[in-house]
């Protein structure tokens, strides 16, 4: 346990093995049966979880019942719904795991913690979320222009890992396509 | 000059005289003139605009030639290309200025050096970019599953200002929606 944590951070800061201790201190684990839920619509996000092994998506669902997926996560990735997490209000999203899923789980008073004793840390997740915001901008562009063959592609690029082990209706439902579009697209890059 | 940033600053981080003037140092005003491009496509956004005045906007134009826009910013908002900005990769951008515009521009040495001298605005640039994250997620869950009516009217309380101030054809072209329904929800709204 923490050795994916460890090297994550050791890739944009260098932490003293007491940094890393006190950082540690603050982290709780939890493992998640596939299927079972992190958060549910309607609760408080009250954890950012660091996903150390499986996979977790997070998704709405409309009043027509239809599942609209924000983000897939996966080994080393982190996962929250952020707005909820620090604002306090009570979340819009499901978190739910795909696969049996190992976390560690940061509280936001942990976490503000962290980043105050330990101002390289405040780099270190300001990093994270430009990263993030780059890449969710990138989707919502995306989603407003291209076609679903280039969506598609763009995905397989981008998530290769998610294209073996998330169910295809998943994968269609974070496209925004239907499932019949999604075989033929995968018929045609296997062919 | 200055004093839309210094208060903007203000509701997040405590300066000293001496650090706002190391921190105003950094930044180069600049004018734009109505329809001026800030970037442009195919360039590298070299610096990161803090508007003062005014109003712009980015956007990307589809192989149709049809225009997407990413974002609109006013006074007190933070407008750049992030991706292009952070790698120094050309941008898929254009930034165009709705109203003559005035802006402080800072470059990214300058920004990374603003962050690594004064670590406060580290944090004030982490609280900016989660905020901006927060809402391009929401933005992004809309494009997936709202009607053109809830995302006027989200539209209408997020950018109260844009209403008025930017053409229709644009704001229709934010929302993913044609002119025809544009009007369309603005006569149900007024009415």
């Amino acid at each position: 346990m923490f050795e994916l944590l460890h090297q994550k951070f050791a890739e944009k800061i260098s932490l003293t093995e007491e940094e890393f201790n006190y950082c540690k201190s603050l982290f709780k684990p939890k493992k998640l049966r596939k299927r079972q839920y992190f958060l549910q619509e309607g609760d408080v996000c009250k954890y950012q979880a660091f996903i150390e092994k499986g996979i977790l998506r997070s998704y709405t669902i409309d009043e027509k019942g239809s599942e609209h997926i924000l983000q897939f996560a996966t080994e080393g990735w982190w996962m929250a719904d952020l707005s909820s997490y620090v604002t306090g209000e009570s979340s819009l999203f499901n978190i739910q795991a795909i696969e049996a899923s190992e976390l560690l789980l940061i509280s936001k008073p942990s976490w503000d913690e962290l980043m105050l004793s330990i101002p390289k840390f405040e780099h270190y997740f300001r990093i994270l979320i430009q990263n993030h915001l780059v890449a969710t901008q990138k989707r919502l562009m995306q989603s407003l222009s291209e076609t679903a063959e280039e969506k598609y592609n763009k995905f397989s690029k981008t998530y290769p890992d998610c294209l073996q082990r998330v169910p295809k209706h998943m994968i269609a439902s974070y496209l925004g396509v239907s499932r019949e579009t999604l075989s033929r697209l995968r018929k045609n890059i296997i062919l």
